[in-house]
């Protein structure tokens, strides 16, 4: 008899931006006449930059053509851009990273849901509260975490790393032994971040009790101040510790083209059961072989297009504008009397529910009075209850119409 | 302490392409001079068709205007696509599939791999062999393998489905029960089929058993005799037991530019360890919502627009063209005296390797006689010793060169 991977049925709802997008249809179908904004879901609304269109439309020509036609490509990227990577990404940081540390995918949800693939089950795994759903989910499908108190609202054998107003998003080095830690800074939901020498702290736990840091670091192009480092490997030592995971998609809008990379550094190390050193860069290598098939040289090309120098000048202009509309936001609702935090170095603002509603509440009452979708904070774990996210990614007319709107409902 | 999924330890070798391109690179490396002809792995050698190349620039068109970009798609697919292929994959065949039973993915190697992480460790698996490698290979992944016996050349727990010239590479139906079956036809590696009255036979042991057919059609493009079923939802009631692979990779010269999909009918159902049923497409669904972030807005334009009179013209071009050579290879290996199968309806040759021969010797054999690349039959299970893989997918002048150099070996 076939039986199912009963993992999933531990699974409390469905996954959270599909249950927005559905209670939103319901709530369009229902008021025809009114026109909602969407501050939901972290999805880029400027089109793609010209320099990018010209590279896909070049390399399509390639694919056109019998003598520059392309098929399957290298899994784990063409060397064109992950040269272009080790170059800027890192190497401008004062950061040394191999070609062959590099891992081209078709985007940071899958190699972050995928990467726990190469780890045994009975790891332990840390994760901030609040968190970027895709975190949790994947590891409760792998059987990683236990059943879900209702009461709690936590699933068994998780260590929540709490990140409130209370300890001003900064989490506290958890007091059990933990194996797997997800960070993501800047932080989606909170739009927080983390200085040096508190992401030092954690390099150091890594270090101290054998684990590996799951460095989410897809909200790095919006950092500006000084002092909040851009990558992991910023911190010494973390090479031998952290996975880093870098996107496309918020740095130079390729949402809907998709490409992200993962750091693997060969310095890094898991081990066996009995203690035996495994080396990682090969494991994850083995598996994007034979599960994947790499990422479309089209995209590639695309990609690497943004590291010259017109490219970064276009990537930059939107940049710069999500980051003016999260200006905007914090403005806005501070104005209107509302308690925010993140929106500095992050595309998110993350602000504090009026009292007596619950995050959920104040989706629908947004969502009714202001028409506006923000994402509800307990959607993304219990410590986000009686928050609320909302994002810069909409267009500019419509973030001031929103924040117009969220005044007038005063 | 981080600790590894041990299962990957139980892999054999790397992945078989993987460890043909290194003995290629290797081989050009020390004899510059030669003209390699690769007939190895499955991959298409004519650019894309023209249609195709237009779609994709004028969804870049799109992409690059602020009203009509598309960041994040839906995970399972956009409808325009979606629809196109219930209407002219199936509705053709006379077989119903409503678009939500449509999956669009980057390949069928994701999907074949991925697919597992739905189903209990503990379900028994059966695969042909020789076969595909990556069923194989994700199972081993994901535990559902024992150990491997290196006297058998086989993993425990495995129920190993020979196909040889003594059958007519037809499997037997599993003497055990078992609750997984991988069933590829036309077959990659032998290019042989399966007729209505034997695929009948394994949708009937399927619904006795309570177990799942996973049916990889990636070749079924290349199917001309009658009798032959394009979709296994040609036998009656495969609905409630078999998940659907397809590939625009073959079809459409798809390879680089990764667009396939997988049908999860609504009939479809596994179990809980308790019996209860549960509905796959749903948690497939889950699946693809947590890990995939679905397929790029101008690859689903490019794969839409193969639908059309004119993009029908343009593919069946191609794949006639293939299916030129694989007759080629077939009628220019038996003119060199070789016992050869496949081929027909299918782009792959199978050959018997000449007496004193081991598969690999073969290869090398072939690679510096011949200074052809193919593919050694044990590369694909045990029952694969003796046998090779040659692939219709080279240039008609590189095809009809390569048996030219075969034939003067003699």
């Amino acid at each position: 008899m076939i039986t199912i991977n009963e993992n999933y049925l531990k699974l409390q709802d469905s996954y959270l931006f599909s249950t927005i997008a559905k209670k939103v249809t319901k709530f369009q179908e229902e008021n025809p006449d009114k026109k909602v904004i969407k501050l939901g879901i972290g999805d880029v609304t400027l089109p793609i930059v010209p320099i990018v269109g010209k590279a896909i439309k070049e390399a399509t020509e390639e694919m056109l053509k019998k003598e520059t036609f392309r098929g399957y490509g290298p899994e784990q990227g063409y060397d064109f851009l992950r040269e272009k990577i080790a170059i800027n990404d890192y190497q401008k940081l004062g950061i040394t990273i191999q070609k062959d540390e590099i891992f081209v995918s078709d985007g940071t949800k899958c190699d972050t849901g995928n990467i726990g693939e190469i780890f045994s089950k009975d790891n332990i795994i840390a994760i901030t509260d609040p968190v970027y759903p895709v975190y949790l989910d994947t590891n409760i499908m792998a059987g990683r975490t236990g059943d879900y108190h209702p009461n709690k609202k936590q699933y068994e054998k998780v260590v929540y790393l709490e990140t409130t107003a209370e300890n001003n998003f900064i989490p506290e080095l958890p007091k059990e032994k933990v194996d797997m830690i997800y960070l993501c800074f800047p932080n989606n939901p909170t739009g927080t971040v983390l200085n040096k020498l508190e992401l030092t702290k954690w390099v150091t736990y890594a270090k101290q009790n054998k684990a590996i840091i799951l460095f989410d670091g897809a909200y790095e192009a919006f950092i500006e101040e000084e002092g909040i480092p851009h990558s992991i490997y910023e911190i010494e030592g973390a090479k031998e510790v952290a996975i880093e995971f870098r996107s496309f998609s918020k740095t130079a809008g390729f949402t809907g083209l998709r490409c992200a990379y993962t750091i693997i550094p060969k310095e890094l190390k898991a081990y066996t059961q009995k203690g035996k050193e495994v080396n990682l860069n090969q494991l994850w290598s083995r598996r994007q072989c034979t599960k994947f098939n790499g990422v479309p040289y089209i995209t590639q090309r695309a990609a690497q297009s943004i590291y010259t120098k017109e490219g970064q000048k276009q990537i930059q202009e939107n940049i710069q504008y999500y980051k003016e509309n999260a200006k905007r936001i914090r403005q806005g609702l501070q104005k209107a009397g509302y308690t925010v935090f993140g929106g500095k170095n992050a595309p998110y603002i993350w602000l504090k529910v009026p009292n007596g509603y619950t995050s959920w509440e104040f989706f629908d009452y947004l969502l009714e009075t202001a028409n506006i979708v923000g994402t509800p904070g307990s959607g993304f774990g219990p410590s986000g209850e009686g928050y609320f996210r909302l994002t810069a990614f909409a267009s500019k007319e419509n973030t001031i119409e929103a924040m117009e709107r969220i005044q007038n409902l005063k």
